[in-house]
């Protein structure tokens, strides 16, 4: 994938010559990390430097890690260009706003609806179970078709859950449990068959790694999922890589959604360019087949009508809405959908967390004293600058990245809504906060971390096997 | 596929036009032929004349049956636009002359090299046998590497065969048969493993076929390869569909070519534009991968170095152009080519022989009436126009089809050449000659028939299962 540096510089365009210019940092980091030659890191600078010149006359702008440039994205997005317009694509979740991506226009932007009050009563009678507080506190705000989904439940009419999550590294950070920990509860109180993707091929595809690699780190990814909890006798975790290769239902529905979706169209949802290659080109295909229940043959004896629901971060729309067009041209039901806001970066929820940037997340593996040190140090505070200010105009829940992770974490609303008066008030400091957030998820991934202990190679070999669920069909 | 024909027809290319007006008439045809009612006749029939008028307008040439766009071909096909330059791609092959294909001129377009009667003494020496009348007579012309295969084959380095056929429809002609009688006689003379591919995932893509049918034309086209007596222990036959859902080796190594090739590189090969399908621009990677003996772990033990030998008609390099392209950035050997001329239509050699047009075809399922009908009626004459002209001047072999198909079928090569002098002298009438090739045709097909017939849905399934061969890896 990393051509040499030099080569069309002037063909690329401005995405393209950011990630050169990662790349490219990554590489001088690597060899200095490796004391090589001076001479080799010097020219490996000098190549960093010139990248970083050619990024600029492109785009005009300097060259920020971790920042691609905006307008082209937001081009590619097929949405207008404007100053202040949140970028969101599969990749790539950018804000100019400290609270994080306006999700009501992101509703009007990609034609969802919003989960209101009712819809929210409607799953607490249909379920007769109290709403998960994903729900309540708007963290699942988004859906397309749950009222559709819920029709054919009041009528007895099954569904399956179908989420999943590209294994880019053995590393999974707290912000990806939140999509696993809803589905989790959603199949507690539905009681239907859940299906798990992980992408492994299109890790390959996109990053710098063979598929043996891929297929590892998709196996410790199902541990730590595994350890969230979730039946063996009513779950199947595949990877793509491993799966394919033993369904023939799955092939044929990725074959029948490639002859439906031309180029032009995945150019115009996902912003692929004529130099991109056609693995990832055809890739959306693989994300979209499990929406379609004659994928698991296994499952779902060769029913082709059962229809899914898939909980996932809205970043992840972009496939779905591409399936949900498809769909009915191939003679398959929708796939509904329900839409999570992103799990804020440590720094501020202006981008999501993300592991390629260790300072911007708490793994799953990290120890109480590293927990209490990544909070302390890089949690982005809605607090004043001085504790006399702050007692006196109190601090701002709205950008304050530890009151926000304990929306995500502390399950008591009334504590919650304590603490949120507290800190509004001035009452309570940023360390005082900050104190409550490292005591609910210290244990609380000391707990994830012991029942991740117990999931064996065989228990995800189990959980991995294509077979009968607990379910008839 | 087949959108509402009066859409969009200014952004249609000529090629895209052409294949528009071709589905068009087959429309009218099968609305004729089902007797449907006066007026749904006529609106189908506007709407083909409308059609063949944009066709007009656009390309400045009428429509013809059979011959697609060429200007265009050429150019797409990354070769100069040239009056009597010859046009092949996988799909279309088309010449203005008469005695087919300039093949050398084929070869250095191609960067391919001859077949040279050192190579073929050399094939001779390595194997033991008499060369096949195929390699003698330049019906295998060209090739890739061969000598590297032979250079192993000498030292005892083993190798693997390589064919396949894209099973778009039940019948299969003469022509089909060229590249499995060379195939099943080098696996004779070099005892080795044969993997033979039957693309029902291309054909899917390209025709208005289910995935269903595709599958049941690939299992009826198995009937007519096995026919050919190919054996059972060294021989796997796979469905795309079918083998695809049943090996991790294969997927991975679509997978690992698909991350190499660009769309770019697609659209220079195959012509692909930006309104294919994904599923069409992907596809090069699903014919590439059998040419890595990772894609058989059954048969190779896993191994991965084993070279792979393709056999096919010319039209199908683009595919392994690629394939080489790719091989070494993915660690594997290059695949070697041998590559046939066409087998020409029964109206000349200016086209190959097509199953989609009738009257150009000799079917393997014709009687032996059907046979002599089609090649008195049909078979392009290289005779002159009266019995008197002829007996004074002679036919010419050069652009006959009957002498043409005898140098295919007719093994004897004095036989061969004495008919030869024959008809070139004026001796031998057309009708005579066309007797002979009626003769040589009628109990070979016949033969075929009788193998076909003991093909059975078993013996099918066990060519079709994955397994071991009987060589060691």
């Amino acid at each position: 994938m990393a051509d040499s540096p030099n080569c069309d510089l002037k063909s690329l365009s401005p995405l393209q010559l950011f990630e050169r210019v990662t790349e490219q940092g990554e590489k001088v980091r690597a060899l200095k990390a490796g004391k090589a030659p001076k001479d080799e890191i010097d020219a490996a600078v000098r190549t960093l430097l010139s990248l970083k010149l050619s990024y600029k006359t492109t785009t005009g702008q300097d060259y920020q890690a971790g920042l691609p440039p905006r307008d082209l994205l937001l081009i590619n997005n097929g949405t207008a260009k404007e100053e202040d317009e949140d970028f969101v694509d599969p990749w790539t979740v950018q804000t100019s706003n400290a609270k994080g991506v306006d999700y009501d226009k992101l509703i009007v932007r990609f034609g969802s609806s919003k989960i209101d009050t009712d819809l929210i009563n409607r799953i607490e009678r249909a379920t007769g179970q109290k709403p998960h507080h994903f729900l309540r506190r708007g963290i699942f705000f988004s859906h397309r078709d749950m009222d559709q989904i819920l029709n054919g439940y009041e009528n007895k009419k099954s569904f399956y859950l179908y989420t999943g999550r590209g294994p880019s590294s053995q590393a999974m950070h707290v912000g990806h449990l939140i999509p696993f920990l809803f589905t989790k509860w959603l199949q507690e109180v539905f009681n239907v068959p859940l299906v798990i993707q992980l992408t492994d091929d299109e890790k390959y595809l996109w990053k710098d790694l063979t598929t043996e690699k891929a297929y590892e780190y998709a196996k410790e990814n199902a541990k730590d999922i595994i350890a969230c909890g979730f039946d063996i006798n009513k779950t199947f975790i595949f990877s793509d890589l491993d799966y394919l290769g033993s369904s023939t239902g799955f092939y044929k529905n990725i074959l029948k959604v490639q002859k439906h979706v031309t180029f032009n169209q995945v150019k115009g949802i996902f912003g692929f360019t004529d130099s991109d290659c056609i693995g990832k080109i055809s890739f959306p295909a693989v994300q979209a087949a499990p929406s379609f229940s004659s994928s698991f043959p296994q499952i779902f004896n060769g029913k082709e009508n059962i229809q899914c629901l898939v909980p996932c971060a809205i970043d992840q729309d972009p496939y779905f809405r591409m399936t949900r067009d498809v769909a009915p041209r191939i003679g398959q039901p929708k796939p509904a959908l329900l839409h999570s806001v992103f799990f804020p970066a440590l720094q501020g929820a202006q981008t999501k967390m993300s592991a390629s940037d260790p300072n911007s997340v708490i793994f799953l593996t990290d120890t109480p004293k590293q927990i209490k040190t990544k909070i302390n140090k890089h949690a982005f505070s809605g607090g004043r600058d001085t504790i006399e200010e702050h007692r006196k105009y109190g601090g701002n829940c709205d950008v304050d990245v530890s009151f926000m992770y304990l929306t995500f974490f502390l399950e008591d609303d009334d504590r919650l809504e304590q603490l949120k008066q507290a800190y509004t008030s001035g009452e309570l400091l940023t360390g005082e906060l900050k104190k409550v957030l490292i005591e609910t998820l210290q244990p609380l991934i000391a707990a994830h971390q012991e029942r991740r202990k117990q999931v064996t190679d065989d228990m995800v070999k189990q959980f991995m096997t294509p077979r009968k669920l607990a379910f008839d069909f």
